[in-house]
C-alpha cells in the first residue's frame, strides 16, 4: 500500500471539479515500477474523460496519459531498470500523481503521432501528408516525424504563431482556419493521408482535397461528431477510407509494441535534434484546473506540462 | 482493324437505351490476344455506368467487366496462351460483344469478392463477416471465400430463397433485410468485417453490430449516398474503418496481380467444388435491355450472364 498526491474528480464536470487529493497506489507488483512523475502532460483525452464524454467511459478515471520521472522501486521479477533510472511512460491513466505504478511492458515515451502517421495512416515515404491541429503536442510531433518521412506536410491551425512554428519543423504550406477554408485552397492537392482531430466540422473539406485512395485517420472530434451529406458518395468515388483510432482504449501489448518500435526507430532523432518536443507552458499540479482551461481555448502551442511537486 | 457485334448505348438512361450494334477492336497489338466470347455476365456497375453514374465517369463506356470464352488470335509477344484456350478474363469493359481485345496481363476470373474479403477487408481467418446483398455474384462468392477462409458468415438479402442459398454455401446467420432489422437483431455480434454495397440505408446499422476495431468495406450505394448523424463519433468509439473500393477504376497493374493471386490460391477450389459461381439465369445478348432490368429488381441470385451467340 502507498499512498500519494493525485489529481482526482469525484463527478464528470468543468475544469473545476479537478482537485489535489490522494491516490492508493496498491502494492507493487513482481512486474512493476514506481516512478516518481516530475511532470505529466495534458492530453485533449483528459478533458474528454473529466466531462465524461471519452468513448465507452462510464466512471471517473484516474487521469494523466504520459510521465516523465525517476524509477523509485522495482519489482522482483524486472529487468532492464533500476533505482534512479529517468524515464518517460505512456499510461492508461495516472500519470497526474506524485507517484505512478506501472507495469513494466510499456515504458519511455508518448508517441501517438507515429501511431497515427505510420501504424494507422500507413503513410508511405514522401507522401502528401495534412496535419490538422498543427499547434498541439501530437500535431508538432506529427510534423517532425513526417518530415523524417521525406512527407510533403500540410498544416492548418488556429494562430500565426503556430503556423509559424509549423513551418520551422517542416511544413511547405500552412493555413489558418479562421481566416482561410482548406477545402477551397487545396482542393487541387490530391492529399494522401490527413491527420485529423476534427471530425465534423472538416469532413466535407477533407473529401475535397483528399487524392484517390486517401486515407483520413481520425481521432479526434473538436468539430463536432455529425456527417449530413453525400460522405458515402465521395469515400467510394476516390476509393477513400476513414479509419478512427483512439490510443488510451488499446491494450497493453499494442502500446508496448507501439512504445518500442517508437523509441528504436527514433532514439537518435531526439539526441541529433531533428525531433524534440514543442513545450508550450509549464503549471504547478495545484493549477490543474487553470492548465485545463487553458487548453480548451486552443491557443497552446505544442504540450502543456504539469510540474508534480517533486 | 476488325468489327464485331456489341452492345452499344449513345446517351445515358434506363436500360432501354442498349442495343446491338458494332465495335471497332483495332489492331491485334504485340501484347493482346482476341477473345471469342461465349459468355459475359452483368454486374451492378454496367447499370450504374448505363445511367451515366458510375465515379468520375464522363462519356458513355464499352460495357460489360468479365467474359468467358475462347482465344480466337494471339499477339506475336503472347507467351503461355494459345488459340483455342478457354479463358475468363476481367476486364475494363467491353466484354458485352462478339469479341474482345484483352491486352494479356489480365486474364481469367473475376475476382471482385476476393478482392473486398482479402486485399481490402484484409479479413483475417475466423473472423466474423458480415455480407450484405448475400444473392448477388459478388454476394455468393464472398461467402464462398468467407468459409474457405474459416468465417463465421452472417448474411443479409430480401428474399428467402436468396437465404437458403447463403446458408447453403456457408453462413450460419442469415437476416431477411424487408421482415427484420439486422442492427437490432445483430447488436451483440460484434462483426469484424462488413462487406457493404448498400451504404446509406445501412450505415446506422453497420455501425451498430460492427465490433472494436471493426472493418466496413464499402463497394456499393444501392441503399444511398447520405450519412445524417453522428457517424464520427461512431467510428471513434469503435475505432471503426471505412474502406472504399470499386473494381473497374483500379489500374491494370492492380488488376492483373488480384486475379493472379486469387487464381494460384483458388484455381483447386474450382476443381474440388468447395467454388463454383452461382448462375441465377441467362439471356441472349439480344435481350440485354431485359436482363438489365431484371438485375434492377434485385430479384437475381447468384450471377445474370449474357450469351454472345458464338
Amino acid at each position: 500500500m502507498r499512498t500519494v498526491k493525485a489529481i482526482n474528480y469525484d463527478s464528470f464536470g468543468g475544469a473545476d471539479v479537478l482537485r489535489v487529493g490522494e491516490r492508493d497506489l496498491g502494492e507493487l507488483r513482481p512486474k512493476d515500477v514506481r516512478i516518481k512523475v516530475a511532470y505529466s502532460a495534458l492530453n485533449r483525452a483528459d478533458l474528454l474523460q473529466v466531462a465524461g464524454k471519452y468513448p465507452n467511459q462510464k466512471a471517473p478515471l484516474p487521469l494523466g496519459l504520459e510521465a516523465a520521472g525517476e524509477i523509485e522501486s522495482v519489482g522482483e521479477n524486472v529487468q532492464g531498470l533500476k533505482v534512479g533510472d529517468r524515464v518517460m511512460a505512456l499510461l492508461n491513466g495516472g500519470g497526474y500523481a506524485e507517484m505512478q505504478r506501472k507495469e513494466l511492458r510499456s515504458q519511455r515515451l508518448s508517441c501517438l503521432a507515429y501511431q497515427l502517421l505510420h501504424w494507422v495512416g500507413t503513410t508511405q515515404e514522401g507522401a502528401k501528408v495534412l496535419i490538422h491541429g498543427a499547434g498541439s503536442g501530437v500535431g508538432t510531433s506529427a510534423i517532425q516525424l513526417a518530415k523524417l518521412n521525406k512527407n510533403s506536410i500540410y498544416a492548418t491551425a488556429g494562430a500565426e504563431s503556430k503556423l509559424e512554428k509549423a513551418t520551422e519543423l517542416g511544413a511547405i504550406k500552412t493555413l489558418n482556419y479562421k481566416e482561410n477554408d482548406f477545402g477551397e485552397e487545396w482542393k487541387a492537392e490530391k492529399i494522401d493521408v490527413i491527420l485529423d482531430c476534427v471530425g465534423g466540422d472538416y469532413w466535407r473539406k477533407n473529401m475535397k482535397v483528399l487524392g484517390m485512395d486517401g486515407i483520413i485517420v481520425l481521432y479526434g472530434l473538436m468539430g463536432g461528431v455529425n456527417v449530413d451529406g453525400p460522405l458515402l458518395a465521395m469515400i467510394l468515388g476516390k476509393r477513400a477510407q476513414i479509419r478512427g483510432t483512439t490510443l488510451m482504449s488499446r491494450s497493453e501489448e499494442y502500446k508496448t509494441k507501439l512504445v518500442s518500435e517508437f523509441w528504436n526507430k527514433n532514439k537518435s532523432h531526439f539526441v541529433d535534434g531533428s525531433m524534440s518536443p514543442v513545450i508550450d507552458s509549464i503549471y504547478d499540479m495545484t493549477d490543474v484546473a487553470e492548465a485545463h482551461k487553458y487548453m480548451a481555448t486552443n491557443k497552446s502551442n505544442g504540450k502543456i506540462l504539469l510540474k508534480m511537486n517533486l
